[in-house]
């Protein structure tokens, strides 16, 4: 079955390239770096992406489907803070598994004009739909909020969390692997900055939740 | 009086570099780069920089001195909002000074361990000086928080502060020169991370200060 051997090469090469951007950051690997780690020639790899930015856009492409599946509001259903934190926790294990890209984003983007467009729209459907999502829970009366407050603090969210890997290894020396607690203190960080929104008969509720994700950073492993 | 001048050139140098790292970013600068925009010989260069990465502390150095000088609290004094503002924008103002550094940061403190430890230790007195602040606000019955509230807003405040220029770049094509009212919008972002921790007697004036440096995005050039 050749069919399927040419595809299972191509997404294994995806897995490396992954695998090895995220590990050694993606400046500091080659297409032939990646061919010899999987043990494939360089002509071989070649067959299947011309070149690095080929397979970064590829991986681009992935990461945006799986992050925009959790864009789509859930029809109908009324939303819950328990839902959101299930949400958030999705979130930040896509942007750990693709992690190399907000690692050096600036460069990658600026080394492809065409990626730095995708990005720049994939950022802005992905702010309106996260204002989309805080309208929702104004509209249900758990959140009290404008429709300035709701942009501004889609924005801010959205810095949080694209930021949060970079803030645990340049502030607090914390990498490579991810410990679960710091993904749930970014869901903490994160959860912070609706609190003050919350309207009073849902504060108590929604205290208790912040709480439950609350991880002190003292209790992180020591900067190395 | 060569003494003079030798101590000239150096600060040419360091002047001229901040300028191609931040217009250029300081992975696509070399030192031969340096010398031919300043018109001297590499050899000169080499005098009074072994390397790139010489140049790179020096100038992270000057970064730390400037952003440390606005973490001293005023002793004694009252802090006011008004202060907090003029306070945020010099702030933001040198972050955009040095802008290159928050562009590639992790790349840039991969290439080089004695700056991630040195940019570690800063962030960590940042954030320590940041709570103090808020704490000292929380003493004066301006805002209530507790302790751990106080250390969460810090964070946050730190990363929206740190990755603002970035966020513009990435997710709205804003770059490379800095509307001044993109530095207000910056503002108004973290003191509405604030806006929730305010004591009632305050919080119509907080509103009226927030509303001042609100810009709406949408004005903002549009997207290259």
């Amino acid at each position: 079955m050749p069919r399927t051997r040419k595809l299972n090469t191509r997404e294994r090469i995806l897995q490396t390239s992954l695998k090895l951007f995220n590990e050694q950051g993606e400046r500091n690997v080659t297409t032939n770096h990646i061919a010899s780690h999987q043990g494939i020639s360089p002509g071989n790899l070649y067959y299947h992406f011309r070149n690095k930015s080929m397979i970064v856009a590829e991986l681009f492409g992935d990461f945006e489907r799986r992050m925009e599946a959790f864009f789509v509001m859930p029809g109908g259903a009324t939303l819950t803070f328990e839902d959101k934190t299930k949400y958030l926790e999705n979130l930040l294990d896509i942007l750990w598994q693709f992690r190399f890209l907000h690692q050096g984003l600036e460069y990658l983007l600026e080394a492809d004009p065409e990626l730095a467009t995708r990005y720049r729209q994939f950022a802005q459907r992905s702010l309106r739909s996260t204002q989309s999502i805080y309208q929702a829970f104004a509209d249900a009366g758990i959140l009290l909020l404008s429709a300035r407050q709701a942009e501004t603090l889609s924005i801010n969210v959205w810095i949080v969390l694209s930021s949060w890997m970079q803030f645990l290894s340049t502030a607090r020396g914390i990498q490579p692997s991810l410990d679960e607690r710091l993904l749930q203190r970014g869901i903490y960080q994160i959860l912070v900055l609706e609190e003050g929104y919350v309207a009073p008969a849902y504060q108590q509720a929604v205290s208790a939740l912040c709480d439950r994700f609350y991880i002190p950073l003292d209790e992180m492993p020591p900067p190395g």
